[in-house]
């Protein structure tokens, strides 16, 4: 059976001409099905635009022009999360939310996967309520995967679901990260280190010191205090802090890369020599971006939670949510979940 | 009178190689003095290898080519703190140590700022100790300038003098941040930011909450929270934190843009083509290099002591060190402490 990833159609900035449009990349590129959850008189005029046509009996996608049926499907939700809504009460309140529908569809075992670029506080608040998280484990955490000089990326947890964490929970985040990064990108005794201010046990603020005596401890390849210029080197391969530093971590990323390359792009443009000079090395820029773009890393994956959820940037383009899906898929196919809670639950044990 | 820094010369990673160089580039290219504190005899021949002159008796240093005195002096120093020592221990024993002795010709008024590439904790602790902290300040902050977009460099602090902070403290940071961008930097009215991790009031952690209320009632401009995408556009001109989290930043920067230089170089390097576009657009990626370079920076000046104190990278090469003189001269010249000190009494009869 094919895997089927269930997509809040109405979460990002530009929904749900993204999400439309990555479910369409997928399900071309991919194998694997894509559920669009969200109101059909949006979803289906883009759908139109996109050559298709769709038949509300069955609720299936055809691509006229192939002859040929697409694994899109579109559940109805009335309503949706908009970005600057209170999460707690939206959450509340709209039964009917796209995201609320999705993330149904999920815990009913009709998808296997949830992915939204929704407001990221509704998002959680609703896989949290809705989903629920695996027993063995205190607090779901973003992950998110770095760009590295190395051959992999580099996991990054916890990047924005819990402001302030306990040590505890950063054992957690290193048991869940470790588990990310072998089973997904295949690093075979992923080396974890810990977020701090110096690489000696003695520097950092009262959570490293504590989550440090605890990752000494803990059935992983646990390497010590990390600083932030470790993140690029492809030297560490799962990094945890509080959501707090984390989320600080992935923004200040992304605003210098983005700085970086407008300064590039119009210095190179100042001169006409610099201008033939960039249009010649045009190709190493481009693969420099796409090592850098974060669109290619298929989002920000919830770890903890019962059924797999990944959470996409707001403002995440068809790419992104093409990429989204697949990491999803991935986390199905390989089992993620039963991986985790097996891992906690024997962390419970060496712990106690 | 000539404004004088006194200058750690066994600070940094390769003392007192940079120590020296940079004595020298600041000595001629500025108009400043320097006193080098070290062991004469690590000192002098550094100074013979640049092809000068020292006289012991007058410890005066000549530049024999041009017939001319330099404002250089040597300082006699027997001991140093390394960077792997424990810092209270060798803070509190090396009496005699280049950093301590340093820093008593600038309590001493001997000299009028103190440079240091050295271990970051020994080169604060012996500050606190020696010249002390400004009675209205309650805790010193090391800032750094970070390049962006706009005009000008965006202060950020703390970045790593305290790792944990109060929100009371937070607001001196800001005053102190905003008078570092007016008097130094040149901006008219700072915009002050709160780092955080939403631009909403809600978002953040206990820290950044009370902070925000302080600092929504402070005599500064503030313009609320931030994230770390917005250290690098020049929207905001000062961006307060604890020194957790800005070291991190800081930390975080440096290395990504190591590795986005470093890969581009790999890439540019892959094909003919692309190795002559580099060559073409070499004038393009130097300029950017150089607004990325936080050796153009300065050094990070610690706020809040009674004298000027810029603490350098111990990595830092000659023009780094050369750039932490200028900055130190620039406070000293304009009054840096003194419009501090004033600033931060007018808060207290605010708050009170």
């Amino acid at each position: 059976m094919l895997t089927k990833i269930a997509v809040d159609a109405m979460g990002g900035d530009h929904a749900p001409v993204a999400e439309v449009e990555g479910a369409l990349m997928a399900a071309r590129e991919l194998r694997v099905g894509v559920i669009l959850v969200g109101p059909e008189d949006r979803i289906v005029p883009e759908l139109q635009r996109h050559g298709l046509t769709y038949h509300p009996k069955s609720r299936r996608v055809y691509d006229a022009q192939l002859a040929k049926r697409l694994s899109i499907e579109i559940v109805q939700a009335s309503e949706f999360i908009t970005m600057d809504e209170p999460v707690a009460q939206a959450v509340r309140k709209k039964k009917d939310a796209s995201i609320r529908v999705a993330a149904r569809l999920v815990r009913d075992g009709k998808a296997h996967g949830l992915v939204s670029a929704g407001n990221t506080g509704a998002v959680m608040a609703t896989s949290k309520l809705v989903i629920g998280t695996l027993p063995a484990v205190d607090r779901p955490a973003l992950s998110a995967v770095f760009p590295t000089l190395g051959d992999h990326g580099c996991v990054l947890l916890d990047v924005g679901a819990n402001a302030e964490c306990k040590p505890e929970q950063l054992r957690e985040f290193a048991v869940m990260g470790a588990i990310y990064s072998r089973q997904i990108l295949g690093v075979r005794n992923p080396k974890v280190g810990l977020m701090s201010i110096g690489e000696e046990e003695v520097k950092g603020n009262p959570l490293t010191k504590e989550a440090g005596k605890l990752l000494r401890e803990a059935p992983i390849n646990f390497i010590g205090n990390v600083e932030g210029r470790d993140i690029y080197t492809g030297e560490v391969d799962v990094i945890v802090c509080d959501g707090f530093t984390g989320n600080v971590i992935l923004k200040t990323s992304e605003g210098l890369i983005a700085a970086i390359m407008g300064l590039l792009k119009t210095e190179l443009g100042q001169t006409i020599v610099t201008q033939a000079g960039a249009l010649l090395s045009r190709p190493a820029f481009l693969s420099v971006k796409k090592r850098l773009d974060y669109s290619e890393f298929g989002g920000a994956p919830l770890l903890g939670t019962k059924q797999i959820v990944v959470i996409c940037h707001g403002s995440s383009n068809g790419k992104a949510i093409k990429n989204a899906i697949r990491v999803a898929r991935e986390f199905y196919e390989a089992k993620l979940n039963e991986h985790i809670e097996q891992n906690i639950n024997e962390l419970g044990s060496v712990a106690s």
